[in-house]
């Protein structure tokens, strides 16, 4: 018998635990119970979150008006909630991971799996190193990954959207995740690859950084529109423009690449699964990257990202920003900057050092002929 | 010297005369003039189309407002008009290609060389047969062609965007291809692989149709709007919904196993050129096509394609419907149907045997899992 938790509960982290106890209910194979680590907060009304959850089947702040499903067991206690499970959904902020491993080494069981839902990475001098591969270092367990083309709120609404697991050798946990994550509206499928999966949830948002400049210049200086208007979705180009296409084009060739020179184990194929172009996609046209960036690019990089997220994004960060700076450095690092004018383009001119206009400027035929010659199929 | 004529002269002829009529003028292995074969009309006003070009330097018929180049000559008399050439664009509609070939033949240079713009197939017995590869027999010449993520209108006011070029082995030919036709603003590339980019151009219309379905269906039954409005495209989703993402990722994988599968030669990489995944999602974002095939769903499938045709294209034929017959029909021939879930379902519901809604009840997984691995990668 299996029993899962979920390590994490904010807005995706509540979305996962709601899908995988309607999983665990109809699988005979796995405990009906999910556990789902809660970092507690007192809410307005005095009552604790967790407490909360537990009454009323909602967290109320961070997915409001959906039912989790009566068995969903919210726990504030960490060593509590992950001492019986032996499959671990880690889906917390990125900066928090490394801090929970570490609570959390010798007190897992020795028979655990994890999966790993959180996009980003940590820049090392051998290169970037992925998430999964900080949970399976830190705690000694195999960590697989689940990315792809889909947004929390549309799934908790049960809205048709896909995912990848990518996974490392273990097949037949792999299988286990996909069952457990796999409803007629959320369509997951498996593929070998690790590496490749999560590169691809981590890259798409550099790329999406581009799309939203081409977006922004191609709007030309109209910055009378809202902020909020912008964030709201309600401006947009009415369809995407030639150069939207170009630049998704040129973006998945990079993520390929890069993907490929840091990690040869990574496949091609990976790129046509949902995480891969499905995902990018979504991302360029719809996402909080593009749309800051596209505000960025129509106040001529006037205003700061700092300046535009705090105003946009109510303090959180842009994940493409941090990702191209990551990027950068890997580049950097190895000699690489040339081989990638996309990539070091987006760090350029997020960073101040050049104007938005330089995004079309890129010139790609030269520079990523080399490394697609060099490294590519 | 070289020496260019068109052959073919509505609206992507006469671009792509303006095109490269703008480079034969500033390159000094080429001839100034570009010849372009018209086919002869009488204008309302009684004046020949020729005269008038020839006079005025428009295509006012065609691409009014737009200044060819004075170095273009329009020409009636086919005969005449590839006599001198060595370098022969056809840029017609698909219908008269052979007819074409067929009064061509012996009549032009030894040394010519060919290069389709045009879109499509013949399906025969064995598998398609392209149009580059019907040029190739029926005149005895080299062709490559050029596709990609463009739109004749828009290169007409040079706007930037992409295209590549697909060659066979005569790599100093396609070089000559690039430069005639590669400006500031129209980025081409060259590529090995002249069945695999034919058959992005012309695989990614049925494609369109398939996302034209999802577009429809998720409008509800809102048949209140306009052809006229949907044509113009004043009415679209504001970004695309995770299921047009799913849909051009599956089309993007059975575009790419239909090509191997009928031609063993064809690359991998070419699915990351402008006339792969960067024409996909520009056609099924804003093409007629997905138009056309949207306004099907939103009847239900109670207007027949014939009559919305003639309603919103004025008689023209959909491309995307006649590719997917075509490729069904090599599908059944060979009995791969089973393989390509998503052109199959475009067939089936275009001709009226499934309902719209089949669309998203394709059990991809299961079946494109076979082709893939068997083929791909």
């Amino acid at each position: 018998m299996y029993k899962v938790t979920v390590i994490g509960s904010g807005n995706w982290g509540s979305v996962a635990a709601k899908l995988i106890a309607s999983n665990t209910l109809k699988l005979h194979s796995f405990h009906d119970e999910v556990r789902m680590w809660v970092f507690e907060e007192k809410l307005p009304s005095g009552e604790k979150l967790t407490d909360v959850i537990n009454k009323t089947n909602e967290n109320v702040k961070y997915l409001p008006g959906i039912k989790l499903g009566k068995n969903v067991v919210a726990d504030p206690d960490l060593e509590n909630a992950v001492k019986d499970a032996n499959m671990l959904v880690f889906v917390t902020p990125h900066q928090f991971v490394e801090g929970i491993c570490k609570r959390l080494a010798g007190k897992i069981r020795a028979d655990a799996e994890g999966i790993s839902l959180i996009k980003g990475m940590e820049v090392k001098k051998e290169g970037p190193s992925m998430i999964s591969n900080l949970i399976t270092k830190q705690l000694g367990i195999n960590c697989s990954v689940l990315m792809g083309a889909n947004i929390a709120n549309e799934i908790a609404m049960e809205k048709f959207s896909e995912a990848t697991v990518g996974y490392n050798q273990n097949k037949s946990a792999a299988d286990r995740w996909v069952q457990l994550f796999c409803t007629p509206y959320f369509n997951v499928t498996a593929v070998q690859d690790v590496e490749g999966v999560e590169l691809c949830g981590t890259l798409k948002n550099a790329v999406a950084i581009a799309a939203g400049f081409v977006d922004g210049l191609e709007m030309g200086n109209n910055t009378k529109v809202s902020l909020k208007d912008l964030m709201a979705q309600k401006i947009s180009s009415p369809f995407p423009q030639l150069l939207d296409a170009a630049i998704m084009r040129i973006g998945l060739k990079e993520m390929m690449t890069f993907s490929k020179m840091c990690f040869p184990s990574v496949k091609d194929s990976t790129f046509f699964e949902s995480c891969g172009v499905a995902d990018l996609i979504t991302t360029c046209m719809g996402g909080r990257n593009r749309k800051v960036a596209d505000a960025y690019a129509r106040n001529g990089g006037k205003r700061s990202f700092d300046e535009l997220e705090a105003e946009m994004l109510q303090g959180q960060k842009l994940q493409g920003v941090l990702t191209a700076k990551e990027v950068h450095e890997v580049l950097s690092n190895r000699g690489w900057l040339h081989i990638f004018p996309l990539f070091s383009a987006v760090h350029a001119i997020s960073t101040g050092r050049l104007p938005p206009s330089a995004i079309v400027k890129i010139n790609e035929e030269q520079l990523s002929k080399l490394a697609l010659d060099a490294f590519l199929l």
